[in-house]
């Protein structure tokens, strides 16, 4: 299994996920008030907006992160898989979370299962990384052996952050929504692969 | 992030954005009648084609504006997941707009729904093409100043077109549905990189 | 638009298509007596199974059309845009189909609105072909002329066929679908890319 | 048709079908009792993941094979369209499945018709095979002979293993679930492609 296919794949998921999120916003079931029915869906429409830019996030970063593997093997490919489930199946507690703000009903619980599910999503960021870093396993010869620490900390640091999260959809739903807006825009600067990226620099190392 | 993984991230997203619209026409729910409940539909119909026919051209000019940058960067990646993020969208109040249509009940909501949706692509297409091409940030070397400045300004009257086109929805919602199929035929025509292309010609610039 | 982009946006549309089409099986609604309700699917697992058939076996000639094509242009992208639309579009009679079979009710009419998909289907790949063939307009140039004529004629024999088979609809629903399977048997037998590959052959024309 | 385009188009099916699995978890019909709700469909999320685990591992071992196939040709074409009905099918028998458990009724009938379409599944997979590999028609030159023997007793073995697990599902559904994820458990450890990996290292065949 060639690190381009297994991208390539990867990538297909993410696009697939990402563009399905839609279908899991309810049709109005009243249209002779149609306009209250929508600005009623408006926390439908928020959670559809958060996970839209945390998949599309988590794509950019997935290539980042590739970049710095030199290889692929069957470890890897599973790990990357078990990654690719809790992406896939982020649809599914959107939906929950976005119809449970809009009935004003379960709410505690779907940010709950939401942030849970994101959760199990940084576990699986983290135990990519360590396996393909630890012992430099899968990495590309010039990446910074400093920037390997740092790395194994911010994925450390992730999955504690994540798991707190867990904690704050148990206080207020709303506030664990924009929490987890706020986790995708952290991410979308990618502090990681610039860091490493101009560190790596130095030695003739570029993306176009 | 080079600027080819871009653009067939991209592509997926449309050609799946494209393809999902038919899952937004309801089925019959009464078999007996079935003729007459099809032929109730057919403003559902006229949705699903006007939406096919947008998403489509947009995958092709897409395209056309892409040929012109040199490279990508990480704003460009996110700006386009924004203007991702409003086709992705856009079964929802395709769906909305035909149901509204079929029942006779919020066509007026449903079109306004509909063509907001549509200018905030419009904006996210101006922003884009603004970022790209101010200081010629992105743009291939050989794209002539003259068409940069006559691009801006056909971005920038997409803008307030689809804007007005709102307007038209409060007016008429079949009127505004046969606008939207318009706009998306002139830019079938694709008049911006047509010009481009022409213009570019002869500086030896060809795309097969 | 290169050759290539355009055949791999619509090898996405054809992936796409055909692996929704088993969104349309209706879920049973009494688990009680599940081994009857799946029995009496039937009917909808075998309109499934037929419009599988077609899109894969659209999906095998379309690479096969599309071989002799030297080049693209704006209008064969367009003219493509609406074969897709027909296909994109095929899992919604699909789904009426099915159901009408399984409920017993209204079959004819869906007989009649899947044949008359297929009829417009059709049209459109007759239109393709006349657009790209008529003066060679996108014909590579060891494109046997003779296998040029014969295409034509068998291209006008489909859209004649398959309008009759409209007819076969009105008289017998379970016909029409056993009809369109034949449609595909035949056309997985791919005569027109044979024909051709085979004239082509004596001047070194390969596919591997 | 060339073989990388068949390859192309299988990992697309691939890719959309383990996406769509996650509309078939049904939402939650109640949110004022969500956390019991999530709790019930504790069944159809282990359906959803171990049909992921299924379809995840059946692309990479489909990658495995095709690694040793030398070309392609239409009879292959064929045979793999009906290997792609029966992974874009799984999604309905996964959601039967899952629903079934949850509502506690109907498991028996759902586990069995959830096995049969396995049990088809590994029939296509040996149809494919012994199809390539009869007279070596499609093997890539280094192929050794003696792995030839042991896939063939491997792929036929794997066929009564899963007609084996149609009868257990008939004695306990949720058996049948665990021995479907115990299967795909031990193909993801691809018994097949590492012994020919390892007997055609000598010759110096080597995938990255």
């Amino acid at each position: 299994m060639s690190k381009v296919r297994l991208e390539t794949f990867s990538d297909a998921i993410f696009a697939i996920a990402i563009t399905l999120l839609v279908l899991n916003i309810a049709q109005p079931s009243n249209f002779h008030d149609l306009g209250r029915q929508l600005a009623n869906r408006l926390p439908d429409f928020a959670a559809y907006i958060v996970s839209f830019a945390v998949i599309g996030i988590m794509w950019l970063n997935h290539h980042s992160l590739f970049v710095h593997f030199a290889k692929s093997d069957r470890v890897l490919v599973l790990t990357n898989l078990g990654l690719m489930l809790t992406i896939a199946f982020l649809p599914y507690p959107t939906g929950v979370f976005g119809r449970a703000l809009v009935q004003g009903s379960g709410a505690r619980v779907a940010a709950v299962f939401y942030s849970s599910t994101m959760a199990v999503n940084a576990y699986m960021w983290a135990a990519m990384w360590l396996y393909a870093s630890t012992g430099r396993r899968l990495l590309v010869a010039d990446f910074p052996e400093s920037e390997r620490l740092v790395s194994t900390v911010l994925f450390t640091v992730g999955t504690v952050a994540y798991t707190l999260a867990v904690g704050v959809a148990f206080v207020s739903p709303v506030a664990s929504l924009a929490l987890q807006g706020a986790f995708a825009l952290y991410y979308a600067l990618d502090p990681l692969s610039r860091r490493a990226a101009r560190a790596a620099e130095p030695v003739g190392h570029q993306h176009s």
